[in-house]
């Protein structure tokens, strides 16, 4: 591992044996189809079937974890979230007996909510504006003396996100390059650390919908789009300088395509890796990335309000 | 085997041998939040991912399979369906090279229509009744010279379905009891045959949806509530005197479960499986039947117009 990275592929292995007993290890799903479509073999890891719905189950029970461990003093913690690491936290943090506060944006869907509060969590609400979260976010981390767990800027959540690579790259190992929707960059630098290490030819790709300030678009998951300060110098030496921008009309469609075709409930965050896959962009590629694969991140839709009614 | 039986396990065995190479052996998933909410441990064997999205693909190659290995003459074939036969037979026709026509009302969802004519299937459409379903069949048959293949009144369609057995048990050799959606009865007499010689103990339980007439359910994949002539002495012979009947709305509860959380596209039908494992009834029945499997028959729903918009 270079000197530069903060997290190493011993932190990814660490991560995985202490979450392993609790997350599942998500099956890869194939199209012939969409293969037939787009000339190459693409293999989408369904972590829609993640606990909580989302990879976020991973990073969030890492951190989680190794928290109490170095501070068995602590009573609670509190992050801000689109919804999936706020799931995951409540869902992580109701494991291990934490209290749990996630503030979330007034216009997160409401299934991401309602899952939530069922985790035992509290909500609070704030405006839709990435300041206001943090505001709130800190807020309550001081009034409560309870740490604040970013959803993506934390060694431990990196860790923990890393797994999906190991798991992945045991399922396929001639996977050649891999596709990561990224908003904080916490999954993609943890799947650049892991997959460098495992298999140092692999191309990562990063993934940003557009249009480039955040806040609009129907992929909630990734409307943050912005590094963050700890993720960004990994992502930087270890991901290809690779970057997708998909439109919400694309994402819609593979959405669509995926409900349709590959009978899979997925959000548009996880559509957004696919409609990568299926651009121009994708096709003007080397033919020689053969086998592609793609993380579908999680399956948190609300079912009452699809995009395409 | 019971002399009355008109299939054996031998021609289920038989079927497995000429299908595998063709069609996908399908995952059984599980979801702990539906094992806690009815007390006992539910397999869901995922059929909506099968190859043209339904069980209906592993009678459909067996029955062409053994058609053109009898008469190698055979330039066609034609059926009338619900929807999901009439996409399988189309696939395994375009497979080994014949031609297929499908019959379908007027009324099937049009993502089956559709899919049907992209296997390189004719479609005719007729009037939503199953009598003008079978006249317009007869009459095609007659006037083209190509034999009727019956969606489940065959023993080799039955042979075929009853593959899913095999696997299913296989899969989860503990399984206590099977819930079958049923209709023409092809898939509930060749499950019946496989599971019984395999494990004598297991109990089938067969599901027919209210109202009792058929064409009245949004269940579409079994509209018709009639067994066949060949599957009914299988059927009684063989599987539990344990019918339930769910109510549409039980299964539209059923279906938004299954997207929400488990995060997978199926259909009406299946969800009628789903409801009925869900249902007071089967809360009422044997707490022995600790490990209850269901088979979620197909995917292929119009998700243009699921039915809670």
């Amino acid at each position: 591992m270079s000197n530069n990275n903060v997290i190493t592929f011993s932190d990814v292995l660490d991560a995985k044996e202490k979450i392993s007993p609790y997350v599942h290890e998500c099956p890869v799903v194939t199209s012939s189809t969409l293969d037939k479509m787009v000339g190459r073999k693409v293999f989408f890891k369904a972590e829609s079937f993640q606990k909580t719905g989302s990879f976020k189950a991973r990073g969030a029970l890492n951190a989680v974890l190794s928290l109490v461990a170095k501070s068995p003093e602590v009573h609670g913690v509190v992050t801000h979230s689109s919804g999936n690491h706020g799931q995951a936290l409540a869902w992580a943090s109701n494991m291990v007996g934490l209290d749990c506060t996630v503030v979330v944006t007034n216009n997160t869907p409401k299934s991401k909510c309602e899952a939530i509060k069922a985790y035992g969590a509290d909500l609070v609400f704030c405006e839709p504006t990435y300041a206001d979260r943090i505001k709130i976010c800190n807020k309550i981390s001081e009034e409560r003396s309870i740490p604040y767990i970013s959803s993506s800027d934390d060694y431990d959540i990196m860790a923990g996100q890393g797994t999906i690579a190991v798991e992945f790259l045991n399922q396929v190992p001639d996977l050649d390059a891999v596709i990561v929707p990224v908003s904080g960059g916490g999954m993609a630098a943890g799947i650049a650390t892991a997959a460098k290490a495992i298999k140092p030819a692999i191309k990562g790709e990063r993934l940003w919908p557009n249009p480039p300030r955040f806040l609009d678009s129907i992929a909630d998951g990734i409307r943050v789009q912005q590094l963050g300060e700890l993720t960004w110098p990994i992502i930087l030496e270890l991901v290809e300088k690779e970057v997708f921008s998909v439109k919400d009309a694309d994402i819609v469609k593979a959405m669509k395509f995926v409900f349709e075709r590959m009978k899979l409930v997925i959000e548009p965050t996880s559509a957004a890796g696919v409609a990568a896959v299926m651009s121009e962009r994708m096709a003007s590629m080397d033919p020689g990335l053969k086998n592609v694969g793609v993380i579908l991140c999680g399956g948190n839709v609300d079912i009452n309000h699809l995009p395409w009614y």
